[in-house]
């Protein structure tokens, strides 16, 4: 008979985070329905809006209440299936909570997703640049920005996980691109690791003349990561008919920087500036995978992840989150 | 032999335009080149922005010089042809300026464009409804904003050239239709004439109110013309993935808004906000025109000229539109 082990929030935790913070208890998997597939989680997806999910704060989800599974993304293997279209031993992302058995269905944010079959990857790829942050970059650089090897693209936050991803799709589409990060390592890294043409340091004091001088043929998309005064430098960069693919803008989300910018230059350089987010992208996800898969089988991506092995090395595995002691996508291998 | 009649600029005009700022002189037509065709007018389209090229200020184009033929769109034959697939007696939108005969050929902003043949229409109709206002109009609803029967569009704006016919077309694909406009009788007229499903007046003290009111399923598609306050309240009442076809911020050219609006609704609610411009839009016109032509033959669309025959007549026709005494498209008829 499997055991479900469930790691259900005991309280709402001060600062790190620690096993204690959980009960660990050990049920029957939960039952399955019409729609919906029984899942066995394999690795769990560990990202910043996990610790967010913990607080009692206004936010996009609901808060995790006392006494519930902790949430979280991860990859599972269906076990049994009631959904058309899914079978045993497929893989699929959902939301699979701090646990080993989920039922998973498709549909509302960040619904079921299956992966799909014959792509030969080890799965923790499909959380890392096949998951979630590759499938959020490419959205942008394809779906929204439609990137040719005509543009100029300009990247924000370029050496997170998300803003590497899209850099190196851009290159791989083969425009011209630079990217903005926090540091001259990280600048370097850019152009060293990522493959980017120009990595600019956004603590440079002339980081504008810096972003003049490396795009002398303006900007034709800015993949926007942060907001705040990088963007407002980035866009006044911006050629006619440029595309703005608002990824985030992580500088206003704790009050650093204003939300009120510029819309003449919308208007006088036909610009289009599109919010867009993962759990609007269902349908295109199936194609996102399939060309990062293809890419990182390639060599055309360079993607690394941080496995920790134990569900209940799960609340660690947050703090080195913060702790910056991951390289690459963090996981937490389940089984 | 042919005889070209042209009116130069003679000097900058204070105020209303009169036929004595300008000189009438008859000269020979202009030499065809290669790659162009010579085209005699028949109809001048009379715009606000004829006045703003009479004055040395910053523009977007630069402004007319003094002893230069006064720039205008118009409607025109083409009498010869050194251009691959333009024949004389072809119908063409050009810059022809305030002349009979002018030389013109395609690229550029507001380059020659072919009206398609076969159309069946009245001529005015090209520089009306089925011409740059109308092809600005088809462009936002249908090619930015991809308007289909499960949207809610509003449109500010409304009573004017483009609101009314980017109204009309949104109700021709279906969707619900709410139009902003100055003035209860202009609000009126919306519903009544153009058969918008509301009409709301800007200058109504409970103008976020009537809109919340209007709008019960929130708005999907907005074909911005002003800017300001009434865009903020506009967009205030945006859902999800929502288009922003920004057409026009009138309000921001003269000084009465800021033109710093807030970003975060772009993100938290994945907008596409583009700004957009007939200069771009020659690949789409012919079949925008098309579309028109077939709209107003079977009634789907109405459309108003005012014509006032006479090259001579065009100062006093300018006035005219600044007076408001023309209903509908103001036209001049030149031959």
């Amino acid at each position: 008979m499997a055991v479900n082990r469930q790691l259900k929030l005991a309280h709402r935790p001060e600062g790190r985070v620690s096993l204690s913070d959980f009960t660990l208890e050990e049920n029957a998997p939960p039952s399955l329905v019409d729609g919906a597939v029984l899942a066995r989680t394999r690795l769990l997806s560990v990202d910043p809006t996990n610790r967010v999910w913990m607080k009692d704060v206004p936010q996009y989800m609901p808060p995790v209440a006392i006494g519930e599974v902790m949430r979280s993304g991860g990859l599972a293997e269906v076990v049994e299936s009631r959904l058309a279209g899914y079978a045993p031993g497929d893989l699929v992302f959902g939301m699979t909570g701090w646990q080993d058995y989920s039922v998973l269905r498709p549909g509302g944010a960040l619904g079921l997703m299956r992966i799909p079959s014959g792509l030969e990857l080890e799965p923790e790829k499909f959380l890392g640049v096949c998951g979630p942050n590759g499938v959020t970059a490419w959205a942008g650089i394809i779906d929204v920005a439609s990137v040719s090897e005509k543009d100029t693209v300009l990247v924000t936050a370029a050496a997170g996980a998300v803003g590497s991803a899209a850099g190196q799709i851009a290159k791989i589409r083969g425009a011209r691109v630079i990217g903005i990060a926090g540091g001259p390592g990280k600048a370097r890294k850019l152009v060293e690791e990522f493959g980017f043409d120009a990595g600019l340091d956004y603590r440079a004091p002339d980081l504008v003349a810096q972003l003049k001088a490396a795009t002398p043929k303006g900007v034709d998309v800015l993949f926007e990561n942060v907001g705040g005064k990088i963007m407002e430098a980035a866009i006044s960069r911006m050629n006619p008919l440029g595309r703005v693919a608002l990824s985030g803008m992580i500088s206003i989300y704790n009050g650093e920087a204003g939300t009120r910018y510029d819309w003449a230059p919308i208007m006088a350089r036909r610009l289009k500036v599109q919010g867009f987010n993962l759990i609007d992208c269902g349908e295109l996800w199936p194609r996102a995978v399939r060309d990062l898969a293809s890419w990182v089988k390639s060599g055309l991506i360079r993607a690394e992840e941080t496995i920790v092995d134990g569900l209940e090395k799960a609340p660690e595995a947050l703090n080195m989150l913060f702790d910056g002691a991951n390289v690459g996508k963090l996981i937490v291998r389940v089984s």
